[in-house]
Parts: C-alpha cells; sequence; structure tokens
C-alpha cells in the first residue's frame, strides 16, 4: 500500500514512516521542516520506498498537485505545531500549521478520491477537565489552549468529509508523547538544563501536576494496528496508558538515568506551569482497551526510557 | 457604547443593527457582500452612529487595523457562510467565511484588547442527532457539514480565546432563522418557484422533514437581553422555539399567504433533502427557558410571518 505521512519528519511521524517502512510499505513523506528536522529522516535517504517532498501543507494548490501526483491508498496526518506553550502567544501558528493543514489535506483527498484517513487529535480537545475521568463522549469539549481549539475544529472536518465523502476515518486522542527524537516538553527542558548546570533544577509550579506519557514505540504499534481496516466514517479513541507521572517524578527519573545525585530541586509554585496548560488529568481508556490494546509500559517507564533514548 | 457588527449587511447582521441603534449604541457595520447586501443597511446612510467598512474579515492585517483603528467595546460576529447547501460543493468558503473569519476577529480582539464577544452557532454543530432532544451538553458533536464543521471549530477557537484572555463570550446554537431580509433556504424558494408557477410545487423527500423555525424579531430580542452582561468565560445557549414546522406544513402556509388554491404538491421521496442536511431535528431548550427567555412565535406563525416580510 502506498501512504502518504503529512508531517513525516516529525517526532511522530518520523517513528511511524520506519515501523511503515518495515512493514513494507511505500511511504510518501510531506514536510516543511518548521518542527520536524532533516536528521529525522536522513537514515531514510537512498530507500527507494521513500519518497520526499520539502512542502508546506497550508498551500492548498501544492498539497493537491502532490495527491494528484502520487495518489496515496491512505493519509496519516502528523504535521501540526506541536508546542503548545510556543503558540500561546502566536496564536496563529496553529491557525495555519494545525487547523490550515488539516483542512488542506482534507479537501485535497476530496478532490482526488483518497478515502482512508488517520488523524492524531489530543487529550488538549477535553480541555482543564478538572481531574474528572473523561471519556470520547465527555462534554463540553472546552479546549483552554490555542492548539486544542485547533483540534477540535480539525476532529469537526474529520466528522464533516468523512459524512460528505464515505472517508474511514481513525482518531486517536493522546496525551503526551516522548521517546527518540523528541525536540521539547519537560523531560527535554530538565536534561537541557541539568546538562548545563547538574547540582539543581528548577521546577514549574508546585511538582504535583500528573500527566501520562506514552511512549512513541507504544503509541506507533497502537496507530498500525488500528489502521489496518478503518470502519466507515470516523472513530474516535482516547490512547494512553493506565499510569502518570508527576513532575517531581519525572526530574527524579531524569535524574537517575543522567546518574545525578543531589540534585537540588527548587519550586516555582502554584497550580500548574503556564496558561493553557493542564495541570491534572485522567483519562477513561475502556473503550481502546475493549478493542484489546494496553500500553506496554508504565508513564515512568516510558519517561526513563525516553531519557535513555536521548541521551 | 461602541459595538462592531462583523457581518452586519446580512439577513440577521442588519436586523441586529437597526436594534442596536434604536438602543441607543454606536455600530461600526463590516461586511464585504458576500452574501449581506447593500439594500439591506440603505436605510442607515446618513446615520451619524452607523460606521461601515467594506471588507473581507478573511484578511487578518485589514481586521486587526479596523479594531485598532475603531477600538470597540463589543463584538457580534454574524459573518460566516450561511448558504449550507451552496458549500457542500465547495467547502473552502466554510474555511474562508465561517472559520477564518472568527480566527482573524478572535485574533484582533486578543491583539487590541477587546473583550466582550457574541458568536452565532448553530444546531449544525450536533450532527444528526437522529431525533434526540440535544441539550448544550450533547456528545459526541459529530457535524455532517462543512457548514456545521466550521462552526465547531469557531466554538473551540473562543473557548481557548476567552481562557487565555479573560474574554466574556456569549456562543447561541440556534436553528433556521427566518424574517425580513431572508435570502435562501425552503421558505425563499417556495415562494420564488411559486411566483414562477402558481399550479404546482415540487418538494424535496417526503414532506416530513421536521425543524424549528425561529423569527429573526424573537432571535435579536434574545441577543440584546444576553449581551447586555455576559459573565466572564464562555456561556452557551441553545436558542429556539419548542415548535416545528414540517416541510409540507411551510409548503401549506406559503399557500396560503400568497393566496393560492389548489398547489398541487409533488414529492421527490426519500428521508431528505440533500446531504449535509439534518432531516430531523429536536432542541432541549431547557437551559434558556431557566434563564427567563421564550420565543415569542410558533414556528409556523414564524414562517406565516415570514412570508408576510417577504411578500
Amino acid at each position: 500500500m502506498k501512504v502518504l505521512v503529512a508531517g513525516g519528519a516529525g517526532f511522530i511521524g518520523s517513528n511511524l514512516i520506519d515501523a511503515l517502512l518495515e512493514k513494507g510499505h511505500d511511504v510518501v513523506c510531506v514536510d516543511n521542516f518548521f518542527i520536524g528536522t532533516k536528521k529525522n529522516i536522513e537514515h531514510l535517504r537512498g530507500n527507494d520506498r521513500f519518497t520526499f517532498y520539502e512542502q508546506d501543507l497550508a498551500d492548498l494548490d501544492a498539497v493537491r498537485d502532490i495527491f494528484t501526483g502520487e495518489r496515496p491508498d491512505m493519509v496519516y496526518h502528523m504535521a501540526a505545531n506541536s508546542d503548545i506553550q510556543a503558540s500561546a502567544a502566536a496564536p496563529e501558528v496553529e491557525y495555519k500549521n494545525t487547523y490550515t493543514t488539516t483542512f488542506n489535506i482534507l479537501e485535497a483527498m476530496r478532490q482526488t478520491g483518497v478515502k482512508r484517513f488517520f488523524f492524531c487529535s489530543t487529550s488538549a480537545v477535553y480541555g482543564d477537565a478538572q481531574g474528572s475521568e473523561v471519556n470520547e463522549l465527555y462534554a463540553p469539549l472546552a479546549p483552554i489552549s490555542y492548539y486544542g481549539a485547533c483540534k477540535l475544529g480539525c476532529e469537526g472536518l474529520i466528522s464533516a468529509y468523512s459524512y460528505m465523502n464515505d472517508y474511514h476515518s481513525m482518531v486517536f486522542r493522546f496525551p503526551n508523547v516522548i521517546g527518540p527524537r523528541l525536540t521539547h516538553g519537560v523531560i527535554f527542558d530538565f536534561m537541557k538544563r541539568l546538562r548545563d548546570d547538574p547540582t539543581q533544577l528548577t521546577i514549574l509550579g508546585d511538582g504535583n501536576q500528573c500527566k501520562p506519557y506514552l511512549h512513541v514505540s507504544d503509541l506507533v504499534g497502537c496507530i498500525l494496528r488500528f489502521t489496518e481496516d478503518i470502519p466507515a466514517g470516523v472513530t474516535t479513541y482516547n490512547v494512553g496508558g493506565e499510569t502518570q507521572s508527576t513532575v517531581t517524578g519525572i526530574a527524579q527519573i531524569v535524574c537517575r538515568e543522567m546518574r545525578l545525585k543531589d540534585v537540588a530541586f527548587h519550586y516555582t509554585g502554584g497550580r500548574g506551569g503556564w496558561k493553557g496548560d493542564v495541570p491534572v488529568f485522567a483519562y477513561n481508556l475502556d473503550k481502546i482497551h475493549a478493542a484489546g490494546w494496553h500500553a506496554g509500559m508504565t508513564s515512568d517507564e516510558a519517561v526513563a526510557q525516553t531519557v535513555r533514548d536521548v541521551l
């Protein structure tokens, strides 16, 4: 099968491409290196089942041209601004890189007759659910970040496009994903700051903010499994592990894996880190469990593995 | 108070402006005459409390310039593509006129410090709820039209912008609105075709499709009442009447008001009219009733009044 991976030079996209090639698929990767990097895909140069287009997906005409030329059987849409903290000061980045890219891909599919679609959504569509264990039917969906807002908008588009054009679409809402090729987030940040000063670490908030972390290898395995035969319409799953990691716990794991001792933790205090961040979050995973999938690693194991991946 | 009405030359927008001026507000109207018309606002020429900009709201720089120059106290955002049937073949219209206009207004508000916002949403965000009586917390929100999809995306943006920037936002989800200056829809269509041929009328579907119609005078009264003092955050209401009209019932009312007799109705058969249309719909109005508001006209009364308004 020929698959198009939008945002394939990014963290999750490039890990997915490795797995798709390993399964024998032909892969067309489209990326503009806004967040994705040449380094993430340089090992694929010379692979004759891998084709790369350096292209901004916010340009509808260019996207349509690629679809017309390549005629993929399926699209994995992994392109988005994934740095919520950065877009808090520049919402246009989400409008362009998260929402418009999705509109353009769905529209190019409509115009060229592509019917199968996978979309990376996010727990951020739920907003600050104040500790509720949210399942896929939770309401109201009240995102508090521009990122979550644009992803919710994308889910709306997927719903309408799938209905109007008989798409088979799979939407995964997942929390923080970590692992090799990670480029930002708390683990990346702690590691960077501890390399600069291995004696102390400043932690935003009170350190008790608690979130589930999923290792990218678990996520990619889940994506491959659930996109083999996507039902008609839109199927949405929460995807994640059952466990969570606290920020202080992450700091301790990072220190342990970096073999640092007696690091002094300083806390800025307060409930959360920055505006638009969701400090406490719990996922209901009954639906994906009932479908027979469980994460292979706990959240803390994923954190530890990531530190080893990135070191 | 100085209010900016985006899409103020449209059907609902121009009716709202008349009411806002009557209440003594200064009104800045922005419209590009995509659906709105010069005729809808020509009676306001010379009114020194009315300012008009002919401007496409999909241009962020231009929108920001208007906000910077006018510094409104509040924004009523009535601009959108409102012709769902037309955009079914051209989804870009919704992307540009429904979603992008909303993003640009919310972003211009952020950049210029405007905090109060009213938004026209729609029952189309609920998708085809198959006869369920949907309230504001109904899930999943699975729009089946590009219009509903883009309006849902707008609601997501309003949620995030309001949280991040302390906006006071009011969102009304309402069904078909009818009344003077109506430009499309089943009543308009029936009247036009009966003028051409008063002996017969072809009706899409089986004529039993049933929807609530709200007269624009009821809607405008409700908007004015609930935007006098908008609470912090986002408040969402279903707005409508308790009754519905069938398509056959509308045809009968149109014939009666046009004083036509013995018109032969021909039915195309099937459940609904066109793909993306929602044939059966019921609204739960408990929240707005509890807040003390009820529609003044039944759905059939609104239909009859509209035929008289438009004749």
